[in-house]
């Protein structure tokens, strides 16, 4: 006999993704669609007329969406854009980072790691370094908000270099695309690779690459898979108007209704300013419960933010995250080697109001563990 | 600006998958879940448990479920078990066997192809031919239900005989399990791949492999890619109850709710006897209407069946299709290369109520369309 899970209450989740959606996301998937039929084409159709358009990069770009998490989207782009006689600069301050290397390597296509370790962010004067040190580099692939430590690492500078030193760029937008801005006709990449299940706040289930298209062109035959061949799906949506594989109907339709969300939200704008806000309130209150950011103020991205886990001897983090999902909020756990942290992510469906019950959360939570962090501010959650 | 796609009424869908699904099915889509939780977990271990009782094959294999199209699993089966030093047997008898090659081919991986045309069974005597005449071939590779035709090919002799030849056995049972029975401790296999959104009636983004347990511990570091690394998959699902890389949530909340209604149905017997009976129903009633199948009888399945164009001039497959769908209805295109076909498929939420108005809307598209078939009986959806 196979066991029968529990279904609970919703919970807000304070991940990275997948995020809290909003219920008129959730419900576009009471629809059952025909895959093949010109109805399900048109969504696709207009799914990626607006993710193009989120980037400005109708005039230069196209939009390839494929199967599978964001992970599978990243592979498939490096598999279908990199050749073996390229060489990848891979910058990496985290999991993410280090996820790219992993992917070249496993696919045998050349590339230098520039391990800027847990959280230190890619300069431009380290890719310049990099670069001079090795004229081979044909690539360079950046993370833009790196999730590992929550930080936003300085795309601009990073592409501005790349662009002047003739090289091309591919970011992994995953958690960033949709909150913040990104111009293609003012930031020059090849690639941007991201997902609808993080700042465009749809669910999971498939990702995308926008692509350069005299880039794509180029690249027949090249990927080291057939499903995750990004060329080859992009020819088939070109020609007939339908994903080349099953597509994930129902969560292809929630993308639409969340790009529709998105849009009266204010777009990138409106999206950048309440995720800011939220961080904002988050960054403040948890400080005045006593928690310390594990970056400076200037990183800290408008999508998730690494906290130091408290020396105090109660607090463990398996009990703290109990406490917290009693209370409604399902937090994440830290990945660094070095220091022992916990994460809060401040996008999908949280608005100040939940930020302030997150606190208060928090702050019981605390009080179970007979916790009384040494900065606390009295009244910290008052505020 | 993006067109806007109009969004219509629900059809049934009379096609291979994506196929129609039961309203508690797309409902249980409405909560968001956190994929690193315990609760997520939970889910996705029943779900796995559930997959492999339905084949018996808890004592021997393992469920690997991975995020995608069900081509997606079939080319992480096939690249995390075979290696480059194997030789892979590819039974191909339309599209989907085609496929497999065509997978094998970008994979490097060697393989023979016995094509046995459009629509031809492979039969165990032919087999028993290609191993004796290659004895370096290790796997074997059929598919179950071959939907390009509609045929169901025979699982049962072929790996019989694969069996007392010593060699090992992949099964592509993307569009029968769940519906036609396979029990791993009668039927030798080293895996069984399919996907929800079949005849187990779940809706689309990841599908699934069983896999000998014993034959995938000796899989590490073989497969060509990250993401369809199906040993990596099974390693981390194993350890942390998680999946590797975000889960399609939604989808696999809609995957337990669907093997529930699936046992509730009876299992595999209750929906082999209903998927049956729209066959048997559908068959005779389009008989009736002057239509002929492609297949003799005994090689039609419970599954979807290839109907021969009318020779008429005025049956235009664009015509037929919009006059169905127009009644309710979304057919499916033929996929033969010698003869002008349409395909029903009689899977998902489909009763004997539903053939009997889809016999009405043939009735009443031929009329609309001018053609009356030379075969027809009188009264024929009156049956």
């Amino acid at each position: 006999m196979c066991d029968d899970p529990a279904i609970d209450k919703p919970a807000k989740l304070l991940t990275p993704g997948p995020i809290t959606t909003t219920a008129s996301v959730k419900k576009a998937m009471l629809k059952d669609w025909g895959s093949w039929d010109s109805d399900f084409s048109e969504l696709t159709a207009s799914l990626c007329c607006q993710l193009t358009d989120i980037a400005n990069a109708g005039s230069s770009h196209v939009c390839v969406p494929v199967q599978g998490s964001g992970t599978f989207a990243v592979e498939a782009t490096l598999g279908t854009l990199v050749g073996p006689e390229d060489k990848v600069l891979v910058l990496a301050n985290g999991a993410y980072g280090q996820r790219i290397a992993a992917i070249l390597s496993r696919l045998r296509r050349p590339f230098v790691l520039l391990d800027k370790g847990d959280y230190e962010p890619p300069r431009a004067e380290d890719v310049r370094a990099a670069l001079a040190a090795d004229p081979e580099i044909t690539q360079v692939a950046l993370v833009h908000c790196e999730t590992s430590s929550g930080i936003l690492n300085p795309l601009e500078e990073i592409a501005e270099l790349v662009e002047r030193e003739g090289r091309s760029l591919i970011i992994d937008a995953m958690s960033s695309f949709g909150a913040i801005p990104v111009d293609a006709q003012r930031i020059r990449f090849d690639a941007l690779i991201s997902s609808m299940n993080k700042c465009l706040e749809g669910v999971p289930g498939f990702a995308f690459a926008l692509i350069r298209e005299t880039v794509l062109q180029q690249a027949e035959g090249r990927a080291h898979s057939l499903s995750l061949d990004l060329y080859d799906q992009w020819r088939y949506l070109q020609r007939s108007g339908q994903w080349r594989y099953t597509p994930p109907t129902h969560v292809v339709a929630a993308a639409l209704q969340a790009v529709k969300e998105h849009a009266e939200e204010g777009g990138v704008e409106g999206r950048l300013a309440r995720y800011s806000r939220n961080r904002d309130l988050l960054v403040s209150g948890m400080r005045g419960l006593g928690f310390e950011t594990l970056l400076d103020d200037n990183w800290l991205s408008p999508v998730i933010i690494t906290f130091l886990s408290p020396a105090d001897e109660h607090f463990v983090f398996a009990r703290f995250y109990a406490a917290m999902k009693k209370r409604g909020f399902i937090i994440y756990p830290g990945k660094l080697t070095q220091a022992e942290t916990f994460r809060l992510g401040v996008i999908g469906q949280l608005y100040s109001e939940d930020i302030k019950e997150l606190l208060d959360a928090v702050s019981a939570a605390l009080d179970e563990m007979n916790i009384t962090l040494p900065n606390r501010v009295s009244n910290a959650t008052q505020a």
